[in-house]
């Protein structure tokens, strides 16, 4: 009973990651890098996202594909920068589906302008387990976690800090209110993914938001990336 | 393809409803009163649940199953408080199961002393999609939504407001230094759940959780349970 359970959990990540090649090959045909961005829900990707769209990213066309269970909340949000924006609910599934797999994200590929854009950005459902186990097709991974959430995440929620290439360290202008100790976090994501790259910042006031625009803007450089 | 996909997910449902079943006529022999706490990660139920124990439930013995994807960090900061807690730990799955569902319950049940308690508290996995979708045998469901999350989650995330019994609007004690506005929260609550319970509170300062262990004791009371 449990190894077949297991083969169909390892069947299905099998099929993931064949569906996640194809669209590599598409965004690599378009010469587009992509940046699949994760966090708990209510962490401030969206929030994070507005702020850096407010100042732009210069020469970089970018265009966000928005999951999310049900509704287009963010993505509202997100199409007042006039940067294109695909939503995908994930409701389809029974109750809804937790995560992005590489599936749905192709399934959504013909609604987004790739030839128009050098950076997609894909927001991921607001979970901290499934999202980190099921490749899209991504160059990079990030994500964003809230100082309210407490330092104990990285230790909670191994695989998702581990599979990431950036953890953003969000809302820092409430430290002033919290019992939290940032050097505890950091010791505990070093614990998990040792060397990780981290930014502290708040979307809310805009402090530190240069640097994680900074890491789109070089996430987004064709430089190397197929003609 | 869709269409085997969506059956798989019902027979899943099936058999969890069946064990679920199972685990609630375990519960009803030891006239164990069963209550299933959900929040997206870093919310505070276990800090709420450290408060409520804090100044103890009064003559109603109480017990905690815990459950994380790894590790035992927070049945470690319960067990301080001399009630008997039992781990789950979810990492048996792929990269990690990102819910409780009613088998992984009942393989824990044989550890738990339903025979020295009145009320089970079930703590999930911290998530605001998945859990919401899997009985696990519980008299009742309740989350916990803190207010650093943002106003819209009950749109983002409607099963989850949707099924439960009550919902604890937590961290009320950061509201002067959040651009947040709990009449839309509570708006948003009642869109999903027309007429569910709620209250507000802070499991850090103790402001309110006298009502939320006050729901505790009454969903703890035996009255009308099985003999």
């Amino acid at each position: 009973m449990h190894r077949t359970k297991v083969r169909v959990a390892e069947d299905a990540l099998d099929a993931n990651t064949t569906i996640a090649q194809a669209n590599r090959a598409d965004f690599d045909r378009e010469s587009v890098r992509v940046v699949n961005l994760m966090s708990a829900p209510g962490a401030g990707k969206t929030t994070l996202l507005e702020a850096v769209f407010r100042e732009g990213l210069g020469a970089l066309r970018a265009g966000v594909l928005e999951g999310d269970v049900q509704g287009s909340l963010d993505a509202d949000r997100l199409a007042h920068f006039h940067v294109p924006v695909t939503q995908i609910n994930t409701d389809g599934g029974f109750g809804g589906e937790c995560h992005l797999d590489a599936n749905m994200v192709r399934s959504a590929l013909g609604e987004v302008p790739l030839d128009e854009i050098d950076l997609l950005i894909i927001e991921n459902v607001g979970n901290l387990v499934c999202p980190a186990e099921f490749r899209v097709g991504e160059d990079a991974k990030a994500m964003v976690c809230s100082v309210t959430e407490g330092e104990d995440k990285p230790l909670k929620y191994p695989l998702m800090f581990r599979t990431c290439e950036l953890v953003v360290v969000n809302k820092i202008d409430l430290l002033p209110h919290l019992d939290y100790d940032l050097d505890k976090l950091i010791y505990n994501i070093e614990a998990v993914n040792p060397g990780v790259e981290h930014m502290l910042l708040s979307a809310r006031t805009g402090e530190g938001v240069e640097g994680f625009r900074d890491w789109l803007v070089r996430a987004g450089d064709r430089e190397g990336a197929p003609a």
